[in-house]
């Protein structure tokens, strides 16, 4: 689908200095625009980004002007370049399904809101509830006691166990498990005795999980997804783990039990967390890094065990000159036992 | 739910020192517990944990005391503990399908033993066998000829692919696939052509495999997960691999085809282990290792690739002292150049 | 099942030199082959691998010959080999789903080919179509406007989403999701906002991929997976990714997004690629590798970040040696120390 600049202008009652019929095909941040998307500067300081930016336009604030671009002026670029983003979705041509398919087994007493589709051989069990127009695709298991808020949408082939909540405008993808029971044994006499883990997951408003990621049950209490944090396929979450809100929880991490995330954390594609420690506020853990201490808010780490992002770019360029270091401390030998030699 | 002191010192037939009216709300290793949760003391050598530990009550031998803690005295701590661990399961509101659901679609000559469940949706095929009490959720794929012992329990949307063995008491996650084909390709001229995996994966007695997890089937023979042995999520294990009994296989670890696995082997997260080598019993592998030779028992190694864990430390301290080893190389090769001038 | 080495040599039209008795349960690479199998030497210059392959039998070139050895001669080895191995596919005892299964859910208008097979409970949506010969296990989902080429065969519990494409004898397993949505937000006053994946995933003809992988749909566009590749269980691949012809990608690699794979590349197991950069053709990343530059066709890596093998060797040689540098750069330092002493 598309939507022409002037369209586009239109809807956000802004100002449009450019080509109205251009055509608009998507919505991308002004680094990764390229030709045919729409961007915006959210902040001026960044406006050379905007002079060098590939989009085919620009949504700036009403005093600024951007010789040479295509640009929409506007009082507030968030806003506007959010209405268009939610425009495009509205209008792309969706295949959920409607309404409650006959095959789907849903118990007498599961609340099912207004607008609620359910798709084949889905099964929702007793005492759950599903928010209005919620979207549960088929072949998904939503178990006892579980509530999914409204507005959100379950992709086909979804484990949601017993009395777990997911709250609202929530998106889970294909093969993911939200429920299944955390690791946890007690070694008897050479044997590993299951704990019963008795808790649950609360996923927040907002969150999107991508396919075949498990989110484990607390042992007793909660697991917790915070508000507006996205996560990635094939990511582990273990029992009694809090993720804040807004972190972006990128592909193959994992996270073991009871430790805390703190909001706006950025986990790298692969990055391991080992288990109660906590990761402050804005910390960002760089790609297969493995935490095994506590992180800073704001601090930003790499390497396995991970350590401060500077120091081991550092430690990691000696050790690229491990060969020199070698060759130099060989030569200083040589020369030391000349002057040795030389002395007696 | 709850069982209070007193009904625990009676079911185990102990002698309570204590308030018999405190509520225990669940069970815990000695260094993990919390308030409100009985603990053990599996060997008088610990009692320093047991004065220390925050567990509500602790299960010491007859002839101990704890002066300040609520206790209860027994013969054999490790079964009693036991007997309390299995009373809070049987209590557990389970949610488990009960009888069979007329949507399950059973091969007519399946073997299904007393007291067996199975849920919505679930398809068992010929000549397979379930054994007696064991639950299959809905949702499930029992392939041809596959076989499930008693007492089991296979959550929602698990895959048991045809010939597939498995043990009494065992515990499926959803979304685990076992006896999908081995990774096996011959390259002629430019094209890998698929190998045949004709074997299949044997699952002994009361082993638990998380969600999303992968075992595949072995070539010819067996690919082989040991009695008692416990796996996290998102754990792929190869074709042929033979993993012993008692092991703790942690999340995202990763085993290449017809490696030998021993008894009581610890894989922490995100460990890869390489083809064709074995890791003695009792060999623990520190998170995100990367085995590339067989390990010794008894052996605890880390690193990409592994090493012992001592040197593995050593080595990394030396590699966090780098800019001073660099500094300290810069120096002398400054003091012999004025040395060297000095001697001319 | 087994062939006699008679049958094989009737099979590929040659002369059998040995005993034509002796039964080959199966099929190998002539350095992984053991007894009961059949290799092929598939270029002269490896013959001294054909004297010590444990294999029964080798297909050789007309004009070689193996003392010790039972062998057939053919004109072109790796046809004979490919005639085997087909031939013992063939034979294969299968347990496939046959015809449509009544509780198939298939729209009205999906176009199903010749001799299709669809097992219990899959859904099958609106304007896809399934070529002929082709097997769609039981649990599957295929998306609106999907495409399953002809004798492909796709294991139960796959979703395949909306708009994507399979190409002819493609093998699925189970768990497995492809087309779920790329992960790409643009954040706007501090909320995450999901930008719309508006593409496709293409899989091209000769295709396996494992369990439980994931791979995303294009943001505009297409991900594609080349003519040939082989993916192993728990891959993730990442919107826009190409993946070049006959590729070997192992369990749990990880492609980030935009990045482009050539052919005939091999990533190890557990190997992360980060986001818009490209690996030549023939590339080899050795195991936990992360790569974090652009690699030219041909070259080997390994380590994380990611460098030339031979350097990553030699750097990880000197960092084992690492205790004995520090040691000798103690010792000059004490002698400079003395050599300094003496000159004063």
């Amino acid at each position: 689908m598309h939507l022409s600049l002037a369209d586009i202008a239109r809807l956000v009652g802004g100002e449009l200095i450019g080509d109205g019929n251009v055509e608009i095909s998507g919505c991308s941040g002004i680094l990764e625009a390229k030709k045919g998307d729409l961007t915006f500067l959210a902040n001026p300081k960044y406006s050379p980004q905007a002079e060098t930016t590939q989009a085919s336009a620009i949504i700036i604030p009403r005093q600024m002007t951007l010789p040479g671009k295509f640009f929409i002026r506007v009082d507030n670029t968030s806003l506007a370049f959010t209405q268009v983003l939610n425009r495009f979705i509205e209008r792309l041509p969706n295949h959920h399904p409607k309404g409650i398919h006959p095959t789907a087994i849903i118990a007498p007493d599961v609340k099912i809101g207004k607008g609620v589709a359910v798709g084949a051989y889905t099964v929702i069990e007793s005492g759950s509830s599903i928010g209005e127009y919620s979207v549960i695709y088929g072949h998904c298991y939503i178990g006892h006691g579980a509530r999914v808020g409204s507005n959100s949408l379950i992709y086909p082939q979804v484990v949601v166990r017993e009395g777990v909540l997911i709250g609202q405008r929530a998106i889970v993808h294909s093969g993911t498990v939200i429920g299944c029971d955390g690791y946890g044994y007690v070694t008897v006499e050479g044997r590993h005795v299951k704990i019963p883990q008795l808790g649950t997951v609360v996923i927040e408003d907002d969150v999107e999980i991508g396919a075949n990621v498990t989110i484990d049950r607390a042992r007793f209490d909660k697991t917790v997804i915070g508000e507006g944090t996205k996560i990635d396929n094939l990511v582990h979450i273990a029992h009694n783990v809090t993720v804040g809100k807004h972190c972006l929880i990128v592909a193959q991490v994992g996270i073991s039990g009871s430790s805390r995330i703190g909001n706006y954390v950025i986990l790298a594609g692969q990055v391991g967390v080992v288990g109660h420690l906590s990761i402050g506020d804005g910390a960002v853990v760089a790609a297969q890094s493995g935490v095994s201490k506590s992180i800073k808010a704001g601090e930003q780490v790499f390497g396995s065990p991970a350590q401060p992002i500077k120091e081991a770019f550092r430690t990691n360029a000696h050790v690229q000159r491990l060969s020199h270091y070698a060759a130099t401390i060989k030569d200083l030998k040589k020369r030391i036992e000349e002057l040795e030699k030389k002395g007696q």
